[in-house]
């Protein structure tokens, strides 16, 4: 079993010089730490709770950006895509296609994502059971691609809440493929804020602990310079100088459930 | 306030002759009832539980059948549209398009969904509490189109279970917006079967019953000559031989909700 | 199939003078409507969110009353039953006894009520499914009394928050029991403020609406004079004044309900 | 901040023999570990899902077990208490007294608890939020008792299931008073075998892991030499034999716990 890694930005891609400057801060943090990280950012906030909301870059601006922070940073990239058309051409220039919650269920688009080759990570849908992940990977396995990771990030518990079951984990990886627990948006408020979302910041490690205890292949987490002063998520981002020393404690937790899993 | 009417047909399109059939069997309910109809039925299920199960006729081959169902048959037609270069092209054969509750925060798809001018009926989505439907619908209006309905489809409450909270319809109401109560969909049990979603048909009329007594502008409800041969949504559509005479009850109790309305 | 019945009065007994005036203005009410009509109230709030909160006037004070209400005014009584050592010396008094819904699946409680011989309300509990209240009842029937009811209050939804499903009401029925719908617990918010329960009184009549349009043998409603001064329940009782023509609107939805079960 | 604790042993006393030997095992294992171990069994199942299961062995046979148990094996001891009047009586011979969670909003159970100088430890109810038990502590301490508990055993989650929310461990910690975590009723299913509660023991060790990290006083764990033969709760009890390895595991988490609440 593998040391674990992190997935882990900004919330959306706001520039070219921010995107660079949170990347080489975290490419500097892996390289500290000695793990392995996939810088994500989103070039397109598509399903914000108001219309009135910053969506981001786009894509045409933003894919050089993730050519440039692969090639000169040296981190692999992660984004979100949103329709099956986008899919080829955002695999050009990201390594691994993320398919967020809302769409974990949208045959089409899961099958284009996973016909471009590259690993795809699905977070599971807020109104989902984990169990039926399986039919959610199954249909990117069964496009011929085996590389597809399935992210935890809370499931709906009345209104405007969520609540994250650690039981998913081990019933997520029984699936076959690596499991990922996304801390930023499991402590999410949705709607939270009449027209955004809410977010319990103080309870990102909180959460990230009892998932790495529990066993997980990486943890996906956001996190930026001034959350406060974010577009998208501040409310639950983590400030970018508290990312690693979580992730140095995370690391040890890490080391005692990987050792069980080896034993 | 107007009397109830109805959206209804079967889960999808299974054939010409087939939306024909049940298209004509529900215009002469609806006429015999003197209840506006509006018939329903998808061209293509963009996201069933399981890669492998029927996704309907598509759309080329679905719009002349639409076209034909309103101007042969004379019922309007309503269906469900999943991408926004799709809007315009249904938006030419279809009078009212509707937002899959998956995908009711894709602002693009609202918007473009919104432009053709068609009125939108948007499902809320599993995840979304009532009151947050109002950024929905804002999303539509302010797109310059002011004919957006809300409808009622059921809320995640634990795991593969759905439940109907009857607050939501007034609460949505007061956005301003007709509200629809979705009898079918509310009694799924989402990936309740393994590979499919399972129903309860039994509690269709229970709690059609329950929203029309709190009051709506429409109810939802699918119908099938024989749902259990159905490709989708077999286990909560509404036998056609049953759907007229549960009508006709709904009407009565429509007819003492609307007496206090109009007090 | 029998026509509505009520149960009503206020949460708790305030004071002989208060409980006589309020059955009295009841027991007019139902005299007026045709209805039977049982008188409820608390001698004791045993569990209030708060310690420092009002309990009530206390079982030797209020049995007393109990009596004169159903001697002078003539509506029969139901009250709620903490610990199995009161229920014979309250049987004396009451008609009905109560099991709150946290003390559902108290054996002690409920055989020590069922023995009696008195008929048994149980609140089903926020924690319980509705098919979970056959062993409930059987706990009930099974010490002999074949004279219990079940009643739907709401059922536990995220945090602070209660939800109706209306498909416990024919789930519940199928035990064979009377079903009753308690519409003002129903809109309570546990917990909701701070140190005491929140409620949404604007929406005892949607609930209410709903259940009786369902099918119920009861509608079980807290109401008050004056509910904002009242010491408990205040934020979802009905004022007294509303309460005549809110029954008198769902008697014409239970003519409904009631002529299709006698079909 | 202490090291962790164990509550522990098996569900209901089934008799003296079976009392002492497992105590003793328990015994032996805090010795070796070097842990506070409370020795937890119930006299009396009051709560049953049915009338015809095994209630246990009374409190007038139980009292002198326990008081054996403290004595010659050298275990203080928790057991549960229902009504009021037990309390004194039960405080003589056992050390920790525990208000199950159905019953955690009983003003008179929990003031009695209080009065018996006792500590007491409180199951959050089901139906509870966290922060709402600081009222339920505050019935204790204003009682005059500062010795108070608080245990997360799950919350309600749609029907016949629990889900266990981590941030109610530091929710709750805030509160002032130890916090446990009953990692064998968190994975119960209430009612979930039509006349009993079934439970999910894989996934004990998952959630016992997760609390473990994220911080708490104590671990509840319920054990049992043959738990398929249990009178109760079977399903989700931990057989004795896997128990000082999984402590022995959690142990290490907690260590990495401590570390940083000392820091």
């Amino acid at each position: 079993t593998e040391r674990l890694s992190l997935i882990a930005g900004p919330c959306q891609m706001e520039s070219r010089a921010h995107a660079l400057e949170t990347a080489q801060a975290l490419k500097e943090t892996a390289d500290r730490l000695g793990i392995g990280l996939i810088y994500k950012t989103s070039f397109d906030k598509a399903n914000r709770t108001s219309a009135n909301a910053a969506r981001g870059m786009g894509l045409e601006a933003a894919l050089p950006v993730f050519a440039e922070i692969r090639e000169s940073v040296g981190l692999p990239t992660l984004t979100d895509v949103h329709e099956a058309a986008q899919c080829a051409e955002v695999a050009q220039a990201v390594d691994v296609l993320q398919i967020p919650a809302f769409l974990c269920r949208q045959t089409d688009l899961l099958i284009a994502a996973a016909r471009t080759g590259r690993t795809i990570n699905v977070k599971k849908g807020q109104f989902l059971a984990p169990w039926d992940m399986k039919n959610v990977i199954a249909k990117i396995t069964s496009a011929g691609n085996p590389n597809a990771m399935a992210t935890e990030r809370g499931v709906s518990f009345g209104y405007n809440t969520l609540i994250s079951d650690m039981r998913s984990l081990p019933i997520m990886s029984q699936i076959g493929c690596p499991v990922v627990f996304d801390a930023t948006h499991s402590v999410q408020q949705p709607g939270g804020q009449g027209t955004s979302s809410g977010g319990q910041r103080e309870f990102v490690p909180v959460l990230a602990r009892a998932a790495v205890a529990v066993g997980v292949a990486a943890v996906f987490m956001e996190t930026h310079p001034d959350p406060d002063a974010a577009p998208s998520d501040g409310p639950n981002m983590v400030p970018l100088k508290d990312f690693e020393p979580l992730v140095r404690e995370l690391l040890d937790y890490d080391a005692l459930a990987k050792r069980r899993a080896a034993a």
